[in-house]
């Protein structure tokens, strides 16, 4: 008897940095984890009337439409145009489970094997680890000082097989919010060179100050080759619903509807009915967590701005994590991270999973939990910083 | 502006057929569906109490773990013991959004573009949309007079760059059992070859007269090799839940975790709490269903014999499908079914969805309606057949 051959295009693909984190965590009891990209709020109240209609209709147990349901698609249209400047059809959006998926089932969508697609790093690890996936190659732009990318520097990394350039604004890991103009800029040298323009706006709501979210695919004449994600894991506490949703251009829908069809036929249908109840809350709803995450912020940049030179952080404008450099540090990332949960009982996630890897860097997560457990927290890291940098 | 260019992967893989047909069906007020493959009864009412538990704990709106909750994963693991004769560990388990997603994330995980798989025909469509998706091929080996596929010839059909052989008994489209020597030597010759195989049993309970289901995953020294998938789907009413799961060799954990990572990163929690009280009520709760279906499945081929020698049936010993041959029938069988729809209001799938293209054949689902509806809408078939082959 043979062991199957067991090499396979998953060797290329890092493995998820979450669950190795969350094992050091549960090994360190009183761990504040800084770690994991959730927010620490429940979906609106909506959510549970939503459901009720779910139950009336013992149909709702059978699958739904591949592309998501009617009523869904229809409350996101609206949305669309109302806060994104966006003005498409129905058969322009599909409901995905989660917007991870959507990226997945894009890329799926407009590669072949051996293909590139242009990623400004740090970068969202799930995405450089689904482009690997399907045997395409992330090919990487570092971003500049204030950890926006630069417009010239992804126009010269377009080659003949690059088929996307992605941008996630308001930015996983750094909090960058892109300026419009960058966005515009992008969005040109997309349509110019005949390639997609994959908008990742998971955390449109959250912005801070003076910083505007921008969508791409309200540029004129941006239909045709720009793709929109979005989800409700942030916006509504929706992480475990699984729920997001895209937006792409109409020569796609057959593609993308084979690609899903394939992948998880239809959303959970009592996840789609709790996703409009919370769409009919509306933003409002996290509004004032949003407020609360700006007071947060700035506590978490005060207590970091007390470890002084040895750390450096790009204040960051959006989304609710902090990337924080530790230029001088003698231990690589992986270790920093290990020793700060073992040592001081504070959790962050290395750089390496975002693709930086050329000094020690950790991303600070301050959504997942109460104020005062996140300022702690971070009291905890400024202190593991000075001991271990 | 260019527009980018649209070629991919995708282009390769079939267009769904089943929104084709709904969209006809919907064309056609009064139609009887025997199409999409469910069920019609809904979800144990233990489901409603597990759920209970999920709002309980406002964590279970974050992520859960990857491969699924610790609970259910046990719950799993004690039926398979008892009812699969499947001894494996909690980490050789994985919960996926259905089991159609436990297939894509298969094929991801232990293919590179350009593998083989091989899969007997009359195929289950997604699958063979899946491996396409993933730049592969499948090796196309068709079953017997029976249904049955021949262990020779899919051992001659294995070459160098075959990764794997699906089964999936019971079988969609034919309804075909494959008897335990069957799929002995199946998973034997796999063994011997160094390739995995990958057993389908989304129809485990649904089986009629004398047939009995076999798991190829209880076979002594099996377990290196064997990714065994099953569904909640069809044995709960659970399609629009999206929960399956997979049984698979310790050394895919890794791979397996970054795909699924990388796609839905863990099934809807809830769905999850509603799984766990669904087995937990267990397998007794299908069986009046399964009784049911097997008195429609009776009546079903009663009727389909007035037809005469017009067309052929293999009885079919499981799951809830007929696949009807027409081999005389002047009209294809996408003309011979929509024609079904629009003269006499009765719906079902055309083979060529399911890679039957020799000659004209149906596929005939009678799980989706009361029984009374399933009998006119055979009823309806059978004059259709008459009139029209």
């Amino acid at each position: 008897m043979m062991r199957p051959d067991t090499t396979s295009r998953m060797d290329r693909v890092q493995t998820p940095i979450i669950p190795a984190i969350g094992a050091l965590i549960d090994a360190t009891p009183g761990t504040i984890s800084l770690g994991q990209g959730v927010v620490h709020f429940a979906p609106p109240p909506g959510v549970a009337r939503a459901i009720e209609a779910f139950w009336r209709d013992p149909t709702n147990h059978q699958y739904g439409p591949i592309e998501g349901s009617e009523a869904l698609r229809a409350c996101i249209r609206a949305k669309l145009t109302e806060e994104n400047g966006q003005q498409v059809t129905e058969s322009q959006i599909i409901v995905t489970a989660g917007s991870n998926m959507a990226f997945l089932n894009t890329v799926l969508a407009i590669t072949g094997p051996g293909d590139e697609i242009v990623v400004p790093a740090p970068y969202y690890f799930n995405q450089e680890m689904a482009i690997r996936s399907v045997d395409c190659t992330p090919v990487i732009v570092p971003v500049g000082e204030d950890h926006s990318p630069d417009a010239s520097s992804i126009a010269d990394a377009i080659t003949s097989r690059t088929r996307a350039v992605v941008t996630v604004s308001p930015n996983n890991p750094t909090g960058a919010v892109y300026s419009e103009a960058l966005l515009r800029d992008i969005n040109r040298i997309c349509a110019d060179r005949g390639i997609y323009h994959i908008s990742d706006e998971a955390y449109e709501y959250f912005v801070y100050g003076s910083a505007r979210h921008f969508s791409p695919g309200s540029i004129e004449g941006s239909g045709g080759h720009t793709i929109s994600l979005y989800s409700l894991s942030k916006a509504y506490g929706f992480a475990s619903w699984r729920i997001g949703y895209m937006v792409f251009p109409q020569h796609l829908l057959g593609a993308l509807k084979k690609v899903q069809d394939t992948n998880v036929i239809c959303p959970a249908v009592i996840s789609q009915f709790a996703a409009l109840g919370a769409m009919q809350t509306g933003r409002i709803y996290c509004e004032p967590f949003v407020s609360e995450l700006e007071t947060v912020r700035r506590s978490v940049l005060e207590v970091l701005e007390t470890v002084g030179d040895r750390v450096r952080v790009v204040r960051p404008r959006g989304a609710f994590y902090v990337l924080v450099q530790a230029p001088d540090c003698r231990l690589d990332d992986l270790t920093l991270a290990r020793r700060l949960i073992q040592e001081y009982q504070v959790a962050t996630v290395p750089g390496r999973a975002f693709g930086s890897t050329d000094s020690c860097c950790l991303r600070v997560s301050y959504g997942a939990l109460q104020a005062e457990t996140v300022i702690e927290g971070i009291g905890r890291l400024a202190e593991g910083l000075t001991g271990l940098t």
